[in-house]
């Protein structure tokens, strides 16, 4: 603590994100990136800005992007927001929408991100049980709140929620907006998106570091209607005119042009997290039913702490959390197939 | 104003960048970019990353890029800090370091962000006249404060502060955190870098957006006591983990590693200043000394907003404020010799 600091900062807890080890030759199924390379329309499109014009500004709105955000999901580009990773659209919109009084609501095994931004913007909040099924209860949603936020399907346990049941949350809260985080709806969910035009009160965000294979290059979004993008606008315009740059509009741009690459690969995905979940069943494993590009699961037999760090001796890196209710739970990525067996192969060994 | 907002969205007064046009064919000097293009090995250090590898996440800490600003500056990687730009950079200095119950000080004509920032995070501050010449008075900074921010050189006036004045403030300041925002400082000014062993409460900001060419890859830094940098990497660690993209790390890592290139472009655009800080003066133009990449000019004769409208419409875009007290400047960029060329032949046919 320096006598320097603004005081709330001696009491952040700063959120911890997954391993990048330096090490090339790891089998690193730790931090849910996309076993497939960008889209090669993504990289053409910014290998087309990768010269002198990077000596001038973006576009500050990152026009391209909205447009192509907007086209995809059939809205107007009002009601699009980009930024520099969904981390950062989140952080604008706890700032901008859930700073209210009463207590934020999301689930007690959830993104660890959300309890740090409440620290950082000073906001209360309540964690609500996921059920002995690991499942989010709609109905626990009613209750008086300043917001509601969670991930579908829901990190790290991987299960979906589905729509109907958002909806049932939306209709419950028509004075607070509920953000429904889709870093994962590509693998197996249906996006809220659909619903936006309906609910005033729906905000949902997305990310391309995931389906569309571009967690090297910082971007995220938020679709939802025009006012509430107003408020991540204005936010956004007070704090960092430019946050995108060229090389990732442009890439980010291209990457959602470019569907069949984009629904190829998600396919693949799927089929491979098939394979693995039935792979870990076979080891006696209880994979959490998933709709998201990793599994969620525990061994009867094993601790998950010790079988993390005995996967790591064998080169291969997975996810754990020392939360207690998911502390028996091992996070594990969906990699190529290659990665997949080699995973399968040291947990053979060890279970 | 919508009811979801939280309440201080309404009162926030965003910051209005300098237009981006989407007509290539303009001289654009309204936004104090490089006339020159990146460093060719930034360029290639950018195209050795542009691949597959950018399904990964980058290093969370970027320590490649904090490496070549600590070798360039001879300080060490924990007294670095760096961001999506400097007005990311500078946006956490205010959140972390600035929240004290007493206003923060800084000039009335400055960089136009700075009340912005003081909006988004509820900081008062009081903003202390220049002197007749338009410079930065530093026995002004000797009042009660919450911290102490200006440019140096000042923006848009292009002034420049001596170290010795700056340590004066320094002195008398030892409670508050100053920052010295450096964006312009390698067009003619001695950094207040060497300055940071001695002063545990000096803070420096610099981007690569002017001097390194890079505005497009939105790159900032800031150096300073270990102490006030953790304060920055709290606030980033509950924010956004990856700040930088894989590109921007590369990139910028590179533009600091070849000063050859850095000083060689340094040098031509100084060399530009100075032929058009005659020009403007044959032009009868009085021109306030620069020791940036733009200057800061009024004619006796000849209304500024009227002026850079005229312009406008034979294609040059420059700067203009509407604040009153600096209402009959123009803010001028250093282009390219022709574009400088251009400038002030269309001048010519308007004064």
């Amino acid at each position: 603590m320096s006598k320097f600091w603004s005081p709330f900062v001696k009491d952040l807890v700063p959120y911890v994100p997954g391993e990048q080890p330096k090490l090339a030759k790891l089998v690193k199924l730790n931090t849910n990136e996309n076993p497939y390379g960008p889209s090669p329309k993504a990289i053409a499109a910014m290998q087309a800005e990768l010269g002198d014009s990077l000596r001038l500004y973006p576009d500050p709105n990152g026009e391209r992007l909205k447009q192509a955000v907007a086209d995809y999901y059939g809205v107007q580009t009002s009601q699009v927001f980009v930024g520099n990773g969904s981390d950062e659209v989140l952080a604008h919109a706890f700032h901008g929408l859930f700073q209210h009084g009463k207590p934020l609501l999301f689930p007690d095994v959830t993104y660890s991100f959300y309890p740090v931004y409440c620290g950082l913007y000073g906001i209360d909040y309540e964690a609500l049980p996921l059920d002995e099924q690991f499942q989010i209860r709609a109905e626990d949603y009613a209750r008086p709140n300043g917001g509601i936020v969670f991930p579908n399907p829901n990190a790290p346990t991987g299960c979906l929620l589905p729509l109907a049941a958002i909806e049932r949350i939306l209709q419950a809260n028509p004075d607070s907006v509920v953000l429904v985080d889709e870093a994962y709806i590509d693998f197996g969910g249906e996006t809220a998106i659909t619903l936006v035009d309906r609910y005033p009160n729906l905000l949902v965000t997305q990310t391309l570091s995931k389906s569309r294979s571009l967690a090297g290059l910082r971007v995220g979004l938020a679709v939802g209607h025009a006012d509430l993008i107003e408020a991540l606008e204005r936010i956004k315009n007070s704090f960092n005119s430019y946050p995108l740059d060229r090389m990732a509009i442009a890439g980010a741009a291209a990457a959602f042009e470019d569907r069949d690459y984009f629904e190829q690969t998600c396919r693949q995905v799927i089929a491979s997290r098939e394979a693995v979940v039935a792979g870990l069943q076979d080891l006696g494993f209880e994979v959490l039913p998933s709709a998201a590009n990793f599994v969620f699961a525990r061994h009867p037999g094993r601790d998950a702490a010790q079988l993390a760090a005995a996967l790591r001796e064998q080169g291969v890196i997975v996810r754990h959390f020392k939360q207690a209710r998911i502390a028996q739970f091992l996070r594990i990525t969906i990699g190529a197939p290659e990665q997949n067996q080699a995973l399968l192969d040291a947990l053979k060994g060890l279970v």
